[in-house]
């Protein structure tokens, strides 16, 4: 596996991120985001930029906004910090902007791709928008979100047009977004393709079994 | 593969059956149940068969009760139909008395193996029963059914009484089975290993890449 480090200057300040390839190159990429209050190099990340590369795509994860390298620290901690390093780092606009950014670098670098995002929690917060928004997304592996949070509005309205296939995790026990609103976001989702996975458990206990299945379906799915 | 038909006479009255199996002989065995209305030779059924002999499982099914060779040509067509039809034939007792037969009559047989339960809709009316009830099923494939019809009751009480690893099918715009109906009964399984799949569509429009998956699952269960 290459891993290359970067940073880009943008409308939301400094991005550092990491883009990773199999050593004999790949045809395909795959955008990572990150859940909330963790950062681009959370252990989960990194299994999952292993089963991709194994499968011969390349990844690229960015610190989001107001997380990791780009965190102020002046943020208290509290019950609300997330909504506060979120809203404090530029919302979803930041989000839209970074990706946009960070795509535009990497396609510039090593040519455009089948591309697809892979992020839970925060990572769908960040998934869904892109996904609806950027015409070079073809497939998304979301979940553990619903029509809640910070930008649980603008998921209920950008839900509706997604076009490209979804698959979709739910925790059945998410102690911290609830399972109707989870439920309530797939349904609201436009694609034709949409396909959700529930398992027992809170919100940090996906079985890993669902993490390599959902590097295979990326992998399906890219062609 | 290899085909054999049986009949065997039990307490609810002559039960056929198909059993399949690869022609080398197979080490675990997977019991399927059909849908309401439907029959033994139905075109799902023989699919599941085949995908099933293809990775070297055996297979057995019966005509349920009321159904089939075993219908009532009394019972009139009408919306309750299949409920007429259901009870007619001896409802979730003679389900019971047919599938420990039939189990016990493959097993004398050839032997016991490693066994499976694959069912929908009326699949998973006989096969919640059978699965909380007979030790010897190890994994099933459900869906399309919830705590609703003929055995809704028996459904509820007997879904926490599951220990063995379910996997969950839901249609998403059911027109047949309440969708929160099924997610109640999903909810009340006792099984610690349990997956839900949903896809859209109505209650006959189970996407064919799930019934290739839900081989692929009692499969790799079956060990």
């Amino acid at each position: 596996m290459t891993t290359r480090t970067f940073e880009l200057s943008g409308d939301y300040g400094s991005v550092p991120g990491i883009y990773r390839e199999p050593t004999d190159g790949a045809d395909r990429l795959v955008l990572l985001g990150h859940g909330g209050t963790a950062n681009k190099e959370v252990e989960y990340i990194q299994f999952m930029a292993r089963f991709l590369n194994e499968k011969g795509i390349a990844t690229v994860v960015i610190d989001a906004p107001g997380h990791g390298e780009r965190l102020d620290p002046s943020i208290e901690p509290g019950p609300d910090a997330f909504a506060r390093m979120w809203h404090g780092g530029g919302g979803q606009e930041a989000v839209l902007a970074d990706w946009r950014m960070t795509l535009d670098f990497i396609e510039a670098e090593y040519g455009a791709r089948p591309t697809g995002w892979w992020g839970l929690s925060m990572g769908t917060m960040m998934g869904l928008p892109v996904s609806a928004t950027d015409e070079r997304i073809k497939v998304a592996q979301l979940g553990l979100m619903g029509t809640w949070g910070p930008n649980g509005e603008s998921l209920r309205e950008l839900a509706p047009k997604l076009t490209c296939p979804i698959r979709f995790l739910v925790q059945w026990d998410d102690e911290i977004v609830p399972r109707d609103a989870c439920l309530e976001l797939y349904d609201l989702i436009g694609s034709k393709r949409k396909t959700l996975h529930a398992n027992p458990g809170l919100h940090s206990q996906v079985p890993l079994f669902e993490m390599r299945e959902s590097a295979a379906y990326l992998d399906k799915r890219l062609g």
